[in-house]
Order: C-alpha cells, then sequence, then structure tokens
C-alpha cells in the first residue's frame, strides 16, 4: 500500500541523527528555559523531558526546514515551542485520564501531583508563546497561537464525547485531528513559511503533517488495545475511560443486539467489571477492528509520504518519508 | 495616607460607564470566539462571564489607552485578551484550590468538572493569544508572553509553599507580584505601547498596575480572614489549604511558643479541627494581622495612585485613581 518510498529507509534513529547538532540545540533551549527560576518546574520538567520520546514533532520542524533549504536558526527555536506546547498538552492529559504510565516510567501527575501537573503545563504552554514572539513573523505566531487553541478545542470536544456510546466517525476524525494533527500539520506548515517557499510547498508540508498526525493517533488509539504492544502505557486506558475511539466506533457500527447491551453498559454507564476488557478485546478481534484501524493509519502515511511529491529527493525527504512509516509502525 | 486625589471619587459603576462603549465590545469579542464551536466551552465560559466580576483588568487597559490618548481600536482586544487569560487562571486556581464559589456563585469546577475546567481553561488562555497575535505588534506580544509565564511561574511558586511554614514575607511578596501583579501590570503598560507614548508614560504605567494588582492581592489575602466580608467567596479556604499569605506570615513572626505550635500543626502538618480557623481568627485579631496586611495594600494603592501623577488631570485619570481606591475597599 505504501508507495513512493524512493530512497533508503531510514530508523528514528538515523533520522535523529540527520539533524543532530539541531537537535541538540532544541534540547538546550528547553533545558535552559525551565530551569530558570522554580524548582519544582525544573524537577516537573525533567522528569518529563528526560523520559524520551521519539522528538517527532521537532523533528518535523527541523526536516522540514532542510527541505525548505532553510538557511537561518529560527527553525531551532520553533521546534522547541512545539515541543514545549506538545509537552505541555501531555502533562494536562495525563491529569484529565488519570493515566499512571507515560513512556514507561510514571506519569509527572502521579509523581508530582495533578496540580502541579497543571501549573507546570500552563508555564511550559506559556513558556512557548514567550519563546515564539521573542524572533517570529506574524504569520508564523498566527499559526501556533492557531494551533493551540484547535488543540484545547479538540481536547474539550474529546472529553464532551466520553461515554457518549453514539460518537461517530465524523466526529472522532474531526477530534484526532483538532488534538493531534493540528500541531504536526503547524510544526511542518511553519518551515514553509520561515523559508519563504511558495504556496504550494506550503500547502504540501502541512498536508504532509496533517496526514501523519491523523496516522499517529489512529495507531495510538489501535495500540490501546492491543495487548502486544509495548509503547511504556498501560493499554486499555480508553475502554476504561469510556474513551471513545475508532475500534470501539467500528464494533459498535457492527454490533448485535447483545454486544450493543454490552456497550452500552461498558461505555455509556462506564459499568465494568474486571473481565469486561478482556470481552471488549475478544469482540475488537471478532470485527478485525484494531486492523481496521491500523489500515486506516496506513493510508493516511500514504497520504503524507505523498504530499511530499513536489519536492525532489533527497536524504532529508527519505527521513520524512521514514517519519511517515514510523507512525505507523512504532517498533522501527 | 491616601493622597493626589484631585478630582471626583467614581465608584464602579461610573467608572465602567466612562468607557462603556468599549466595555461591550470587550465583552462582544470574548462571547463571539467562546462561541465558536464547542457547546461544552461555551457553556462553561458563559458561567464564568456571565458571573460578572468587576472586570478591573480590562478596565485597565481601556481607561489608560483613554488616558494615553490612544485613537485606534487594538485596546479593545488587547483588553479582552488580558480578560481571557484572568478567567484561565481563574478556572486553573479554582481545580487547584479546590475551591466550591467565587462571585457568589458555584465554581465551573463544582458545576462541570475538574477535566472541563482544565481543558476550558486552556482553550481561553489559547484563544487570548490567537487574538492578541492578530493585530499586534511584537513588543505588545512580548510583554504579553512574558506575563503568562510570570503568572504560572507565581502559582506554581504558590504551590511549592503550602505547608511551608517558613515562607518568608520576601518569597510572599514575589509571588503576589507574579501571579496577581504582572497581569495588572501588563494590562497597564500595552496601552503606553499600542499609543507610542514615551518611556516615561510606559513605566508609569507600569508601576501603576503592578502596584494596584500588589495592593488587590493583599486584600484578597486579608479578607480570606475576614468573616465580615462578602466577597462572594467562601473565608477561610487559604487557612484550610495551607495557603501562606501575609496574615499567617505576621502572625508566625510574632508567634509564642504555643502559637508556633498550633501555625506548625494547622498549616505545616495540615492538621486542622473544626475550632482551628476560629482559633486562627483570635491569634490574627491579637496580632492585627489582617489591619496591617490591609494597611500595607493602602501603601500600594497610594503608589498605585502616585504613578500617575506625570499625566495630567482628566476624569479617566481620576477614574484610574479611583480603581486603586476600589481595589483596597471592595465595597465602593
Amino acid at each position: 500500500m505504501i508507495k513512493n518510498i524512493n530512497t533508503k529507509k531510514y530508523n528514528i534513529k538515523e533520522i535523529q541523527n540527520l539533524v543532530n547538532k539541531d537537535l541538540l540545540q532544541v534540547n538546550q533551549i528547553i533545558e535552559k528555559n525551565i530551569g530558570r527560576k522554580v524548582p519544582l518546574i525544573k524537577n516537573l520538567s525533567n522528569h518529563i523531558f528526560s523520559a524520551g520520546g521519539k522528538r517527532i514533532r521537532p523533528l518535523i520542524t527541523l526536516l522540514t526546514a532542510n527541505l525548505c533549504k532553510y538557511k537561518g536558526n529560527k527553525h531551532i527555536a520553533l521546534a522547541a515551542c512545539v515541543e514545549l506546547i506538545h509537552t505541555a498538552t501531555l502533562l494536562h492529559d495525563d491529569v484529565i485520564d488519570e493515566s499512571k504510565l507515560r513512556r514507561g516510567i510514571p506519569t509527572a501527575n502521579d509523581v508530582f501531583g495533578n496540580k502541579s501537573s497543571i501549573l507546570v503545563g500552563d508555564f511550559l504552554f506559556s513558556l512557548a508563546f514567550e519563546l515564539m514572539v521573542k524572533n517570529n513573523s506574524n504569520p508564523v505566531l498566527q499559526i501556533l497561537s492557531k494551533t493551540s487553541s484547535t488543540i484545547a478545542q479538540g481536547e474539550v470536544m474529546q472529553l464532551s464525547t466520553i461515554k457518549n456510546y453514539k460518537t461517530s466517525e465524523y466526529i472522532y476524525m474531526k477530534i484526532i485531528e483538532a488534538k493531534t494533527a493540528s500541531l504536526f500539520s503547524a510544526a511542518s506548515e511553519i518551515s514553509a513559511l520561515i523559508s519563504k517557499s511558495n504556496k504550494k510547498a506550503q500547502n504540501a508540508l502541512k498536508n504532509y503533517g496533517k496526514n501523519l498526525g491523523i496516522a499517529f493517533q489512529l495507531v495510538d488509539d489501535a495500540l490501546d488495545y492491543n495487548g502486544t504492544s509495548n509503547m511504556g502505557k498501560a493499554i486499555g486506558d480508553d475502554f476504561r475511560e469510556g474513551k471513545i475511539t475508532l475500534p470501539i466506533i467500528i464494533c459498535i457500527s457492527k454490533a448485535n443486539d447483545k454486544e450493543k447491551i454490552f456497550w452500552k453498559k461498558t461505555i455509556e454507564s462506564l459499568k465494568q467489571n474486571k473481565s469486561d476488557f478482556h470481552k471488549a478485546l475478544q469482540i475488537i478481534e471478532k470485527y478485525n477492528a484494531v486492523n481496521l484501524t491500523l489500515e486506516r493509519a496506513k493510508k493516511y502515511s500514504s497520504k503524507a509520504i505523498e504530499s511530499l511529491n513536489i519536492f525532489s529527493n533527497s536524504k532529508v525527504k527519505s527521513a520524512l518519508e521514514s517519519l511517515a512509516i514510523i507512525a505507523i509502525d512504532r517498533d522501527k
């Protein structure tokens, strides 16, 4: 299904190495700014940043800036801003979802408490704005500020659909576009702006990021029902919270009467006993819902790769293509 | 103690009337933008905005813009941004403090839940940035983005000092300057920027806002121990949370051995029984700590008024002076 891979496929380490110097600078900017004054901010931020993560979003900014032959250094601070916005939303997400595990270690809210996570999230978010205002043009600021409010709207929409058995695929897609894909899209599009690329390149990068982001979230949502994955997260969280994602939407759309009762009880009323998650997995297996979700993710990954067609072949283009594959194949 | 009041003193209604047309536009901007797409955002935001409040922060922007003879319309959107940032912090504050009552009605977190308050707070905050980026110059954006991160740092510092019996007056002042006075200061200073006033005027307005904000917070903290006030808030919240504010710092600094044990038990260990708040009030009365805090507030209010000395007399100047008095005398 995935076409257009015309150069060597890189793994995440190789991609990071391609922009290693830039990535180090991104980390330095973040480190320098979070350690400014307040020990609790420093400790909590270090906890979440040092847990790693692939830095996919800042990588997108660094690689696309390179793809656009950008010669300045604005992409560094912008990549840091993108990662700060992302981390701020992670902190708040984990409070909202009452998550205990992230990237294989206890969540910040689990270690430092919800209150600290909320306030440090607010700080990281403000810091992102402070940094991006320092050196950037209004069009860049417009995209990133609009993206932030889009993310928040997506998060609120998601909260509104929790336990809503009737959540449609359409609404689900709107939510993941807003809460996840918008930041991927912005991370990519801003490179076209700072490098003064043409409108065609800007749209191509916008679409690359958007489709990659959708693919990424679809895989995330699929893996929450995949017992064999090891993403450093607890599986079954979405089910336990009554969060409606594509695997469940697929099952509900195909459910027989008995299954409808099951989903209403477990999702709508959130009445779950110990064996219910196992039962949910069986139904998901019956309708192939995890694989169908992953197939859908593959489609968006292909779209992301196709978006790059207007750019001539290069190492960096291959790296961006590889990122789109890594998004749907997290072990690579 | 308060000097320099050289024209008629206005009450809050009269001050609002002075810039009534502008204030209506501020409300319209907020209303239009919070009602965009997501019902939960609209409902929760309406809940908190329609509860009223004096709109002191946007009033400061509108009045100072007028004082600087500003002729454009940027002050309207900026005043809306200031109120949005403030409201976002209120929503998160009430979650952090587990508050049940604000402006005489149940808090948003009490009605809509903590999760909604966190996410809608994030949205309002992002919206503020989105709006301010649309039409504004980089210096304005720099001030407001820096202010937002200062507020968040102040909130984290405050959280870090909870139950810390040894919190000094110096740290307390740093906290209230950051979490409260910085936004008052920015609300005022930005008027000098958009009106291209000189550095002297800019500094004067910055100091006006800063001192007014400090006075405002000192009064807030005093009233939390004043049973006769009716601010629409539950009193004793700070004590119950172990939040260290000036009345307590004064008492701890003067405490005899028995009182030291009392404060350690109730604040440091947060072991409080039903009669402890009453006992705290008695000690506060003994050391005149509420009045000393209010006296301190008066000093800052006077400083705020003095900051305006460089401006020639006018209705708007009197209104700003009156605001500084209203801040320390909330019934007016």
